[in-house]
């Protein structure tokens, strides 16, 4: 074992579960729980000179990774990282605007050879620094999850697509489609890379974000996150067959169930807007997280302990991970999530 | 019957669709056809002042309604309006600021007696107009659709929740569930009141647009949109028994069976994220209509053919209405609307 005599990570309660066993109560983690609702991110965040330096250095990562963990005590650590390191290790260029979100030198889709993979190990070293570092720090039961942006939604930044509804990037895949597609199948290598190399690091589990999923037709979804997905799922177990692999397609919906079976993935993040019956439905073919909408956490009293038992009642009873729907949001405050946690793991 | 000798509306081609028969072609009309990608309407609304001016002017309202009729001959007009006339109506001041949408003056949740129905018909007159203007120059054929936003969508404006995720009239919602509920109840009567005043101006058919209903879980769904949804068809159908009735509460996915048999609407406006297959498990319950991608028009060629074919390989054999998922966007070519209209029509 890697871990030197410690107990193997498939007996930390989030692994176990990622392997179909149904536990209660069910492991929990919060998307963004290392995040700006906390004084003590905020405070070591000040620290950075900006955002993706504060992403590289593997002592302020590794230390916004525990923070949530300190005070929660949580089932797992996502490691602290961004999304947009991948687009930045092949060479183009991100910056994050304090107050308007990220902005990339936009790609030339008829020259992708711009893009470099050949030194994406050694320019994301710091984030699996990072990871070492916090296997090391964190309580043993903690599983450790990696992360990366999947490639449709990573594409959806690097074309420098705006708005919720993604117009752009959906014009360009369908005006442009070998290129796109392309432009898809180099960030399957890169991505795939990249979890493997935090697999490598000394992450459990991996979880691959496609954000912006939802604003696809059935038929371009099975084209560029649906089949990229598989590629990685594949690329991922050749190379760690151990490996478990979290997919989070953001407003999937009614492709969910077709999504699961195609990829691979052992368990499929549920945004919240997606209902209980159909989640339920869904367990009986993968693991499922999630799927509090983070208002409700924002909110707490009622609207929060109304949501979380309706969650609980519809899918406690099969393997079952507690998240919310979404990242946390930064006005969330602390005493709602220490209620959450609170009611989970009380009887 | 209203129309003097003329045929009456249950022979127009789309509303005996929404009366549950099975055409071929199937009827089309695209939501937003009366619009920016047409130089008609672009010179149009350059004569009026601003664009509230141009909703309220019933002689231009009524030409830009009738623009795409003459152009396309699709089988629908839709009233040339805005879902903020009803908030409009009721005394929150709306303006549109040319590139940046809609600016309301924010509702005080805790002050809701601000809003004042009386005068609503008196301030819509114009609408009505427009509508009995239109219908006097439509063709005998064509259906002419009335519409209004619903009550989540107008509220999401109402309390001045940006943002594609809403997520302070979520907040709202949560947090002060009695106002934000007091504020839906308001808007569903002069949504219906509205409604009910179209039909009676000379529309067939109304659309109620719940643009915003996608950001909710499923128990918000069932209190904000489908509950009101519920209220709106059950005094229309009071008013008017006759009256056909499309719901779209885009976003809805896995929400949309349980909206439909709720609210008793005689179509369900689908948008292009709702897989086909699931669209026709909803068509053995309700009309479905919808649900191309706007940008699969924008891009033409295989990208147009291939979605249009798909829709029709699924729904073309039941009840149905051909439509986009959404609305037409400014720089859809005109070519690749004619190209649509002629790949459904032509055998």
């Amino acid at each position: 074992m890697d871990d030197g005599g410690r107990r193997g990570s498939g007996d930390r309660r989030l692994m176990r579960v990622l392997g179909g066993e149904t536990l209660s109560p069910p492991p929990v983690w919060l998307m963004r729980q290392a995040g700006r609702f906390l004084p003590e991110y905020r405070a070591l965040r000040a620290q950075a000179p900006d955002f993706l330096a504060f992403c590289y250095d593997p002592e302020m990562a590794s230390e916004a990774t525990l923070q949530p963990i300190r005070r929660f005590g949580f089932d797992a650590a996502i490691i602290f990282s961004d999304i947009l390191v991948v687009p930045d290790a092949l060479g183009q260029r991100v910056r994050f605007v304090e107050g308007e979100g990220p902005r990339l030198d936009p790609v030339d889709l008829d020259r992708l050879d711009a893009l470099d993979g050949a030194r994406q190990r050694e320019h994301l070293a710091p984030v699996y620094e990072a990871l070492r570092r916090t296997r090391a720090a964190l309580p043993d039961e903690t599983t450790l999850l990696g992360f990366a942006g999947a490639p449709w939604t990573l594409a959806t930044y690097m074309v420098g697509s705006e708005g919720a509804d993604k117009a752009d990037a959906r014009r360009l895949a369908f005006e442009k489609p070998e290129a796109f597609d392309h432009l898809i199948a180099r960030l399957v290598d890169a991505v795939a890379d990249h979890l493997v190399a935090q697999l490598e690091a000394g992450a459990d589990a991996v979880q691959i974000f496609d954000s912006w999923a939802g604003v696809l037709d059935a038929a371009a979804f099975e084209r560029v996150v649906t089949a990229p997905t598989r590629a990685i799922v594949a690329k991922v177990r050749a190379a760690k067959p151990e490996a478990r692999i979290i997919g989070f397609p953001r407003g999937g919906g009614g492709k969910l169930a077709a999504y699961a079976a195609a990829t691979g993935v052992d368990a499929v993040g549920l945004d919240w807007a997606v209902p209980l019956g159909r989640a339920r439905e869904l367990q009986k073919k993968v693991v499922v997280q999630g799927n509090l909408d983070p208002m409700r956490l924002v909110a707490g009293g009622a609207a929060l302990d109304d949501g979380i038992d309706a969650i609980l009642g519809a899918l406690a009873e099969g393997p079952f991970v507690f998240n919310l729907g979404h990242g946390v949001t930064p006005e969330t405050p602390i005493a709602n999530v220490e209620r959450l946690v609170r009611r989970l793991r009380e009887p």
